[in-house]
């Protein structure tokens, strides 16, 4: 840290992503990528004539893949805004609907990102523990008169809302927005978008790093009525306005367009998802009902951390938190069926041994 | 503009891109782009093995362009950070290094990013007017106790300091930090990056956009000393820590990597742009020195507006201001000869017509 750096950035805990060791020795399954390849519609998408093509600027209204995303979702293309991933999507959003005289109401357990956007900009954390088994009491979010995230499926409890219950904190805080941030939501849970056309106050995150194999590309959607999107636009223009590079636009485009890949993919995981989380509890583990592409569990054989270096050591890599009420638990991705019965086995071999 | 916007964030005048027409039927000389492709290398880089890895995370520590970079440039990996274009790199410095209480000083024509970041961020502006001939007097910098912007070349004026003119200004603000963009330095200024050796407030930016043909590609690289470097990485981690994607990487690599061809390509831009800044001068236009990849021009014979519109009914695209001391001039992008022989054309026609 150098003596220039100013005093909100010297006291900031930045997000620890997890492990990217890049030697791909391990079964990694830590950071909840996909298992599978991107379609090969993105292969194809990647010629030469777009790699030319760089000398240009891209396209900063993205025009191209808005009109896929809004064919896709059955939104109008004004209705959405790609970002350089997800997290760019939500730190806008706390940008725009957020301050130091408006906070933002989050769960305990939840993505670790939204108290660092906090954090760095000033805006008041409203932190709102979730019950004993980890779910989310809608009721507690009635009222708050806050600016709202929520993501759903969470992470990493993997527990979803249903769509009604997100509806009814809509309509019980019509005037601050309500951010849903559907990282997960493809993997057994219901989304929220079909409700955009209802509230004004909703704003629906997507991103393409999980359901279509895109973590590399940097993509995600921001979803919700035209002026909520405008107000983003406003946020992009005035940071980064050409935010997403031409390769990642064509990438995503060619990816949201193959939706029986999506769908064959996707189906893939939710059935390793039950044979996985089938077999750790016939080892005693306890199980989150998880509607995402990770699992969430613990054994009262090892505790949390133990359990993660034990698993390291045979190669295979999750991810464990040291957070208060989590750090009994792992969280692991879902990954082919043989990385899952490598896992299986790797944790016969640690509990038994 | 929806309801739940914050104040800042209404208030804000956002940033103006050049035109970017997606139909392509313009000359376009409007963005500083290149006219050439990049690097064959670029595109043999975009391979269907890398299309494949798009499912992992991209390196967040990038250390494979890192690497590269710091054997081009002679520094150390530590002293240089990859951001999503130039403008994420300068966003995330005058987040690092400047807040309510420590302000930012500028120039009057230079970028417009520079004072919409300020005001997005509550950074007071210390708006330093250029002499009337458009250069700037580094004195003037001296002993102002506060971070430092200058774009050098600048934009849109063309006009470039000395290394040794920068020095004078670096010991004479030790206390802060002075950010040197050399988005253009590669079209016949001098680089300050040696000086980072001896300074330990200097942070100099440069981009992949201009003189390496990957505007499309979205890559910038701060360099300084290790300690300005982490207080970069410092904010990167927390708002984006997979702010480049795996692409972009493995393109600006190539890129970076093929010397020979940016060293042609830069030369040709060097000499297609004496042609036009002589024809032009043959025909009464004023030009600055510029040392980009732009002229900045003004002929008595039409104002500013007028000319750009009627080379735009043309079919030439070039940039004009309408801000107070530059509204008379065009800012025009140096293309191919043959697009600059169009211009030229064109321009006699219009004046002649």
């Amino acid at each position: 840290m150098s003596r220039y750096l100013t005093p909100t950035l010297a006291a900031l805990k930045p997000y620890t992503p997890g492990e990217q060791p890049q030697d791909q020795q391990y079964i990694k399954l830590n950071t909840n990528e996909s298992p599978y390849p991107p379609s090969p519609a993105v292969a194809a998408a990647l010629t030469a004539e777009e790699a030319d093509k760089l000398r240009l600027y891209p396209d900063p209204a993205c025009a191209g893949l808005m009109a896929a995303a809004a064919k896709h979702f059955g939104l109008a293309p004004n209705q959405i805004m790609p970002g350089n991933g997800s997290d760019e999507n939500l730190f806008f959003a706390l940008r725009a609907f957020c301050d130091s005289t408006r906070p933002l109401a989050y769960a305990d357990v939840t993505y670790g990102c939204y108290g660092v956007w906090c954090d760095l900009m000033h805006i008041p954390s409203h932190i709102l523990p979730l019950e004993e088994d980890f779910s989310l009491d809608p009721e507690k979010y009635h009222g708050l008169g806050e600016t709202i995230v929520i993501a759903n499926p969470n992470a990493p409890t993997g527990l979803a809302l249903t769509p009604g219950q997100i509806e009814g904190i809509l309509k019980a805080n019509p005037d601050n927005v309500v951010i849903v941030d559907e990282a997960y939501v493809d993997f057994g849970a219901e989304s929220c978008v079909p409700l955009i056309h209802q509230y004004d106050n909703l704003l629906v995150v997507q991103t393409f790093s999980k359901s279509r194999q895109l973590a590399g590309a940097r993509l995600g959607l921001a979803m919700g009525n035209a002026e909520l999107i405008a107000d983003l636009n406003r946020v992009k223009f005035s940071l980064n306005p050409y935010n997403i590079n031409r390769l990642t636009l064509k990438a995503g485009q060619a990816a949201l367009e193959d939706t029986a890949y999506f769908e064959a993919t996707r189906n893939k995981i939710i059935e390793t998802r039950a044979w996985t989380a089938a077999e750790l509890r016939k080892r005693g583990f306890v199980l989150t009902d998880s509607r995402t592409n990770f699992l969430f569990a613990r054994t009262s054989r090892m505790e949390g951390g133990a359990l993660y270096r034990a698993l390291k050591a045979k190669g295979v890599l999750v991810r464990h938190f040291d957070g208060a009420r989590v750090s009994d638990y792992l969280r692991i991705t879902i990954g082919t069926p043989q990385q899952m019965e490598a896992l299986v086995k790797a944790l016969d071999e640690i509990l038994e041994g």
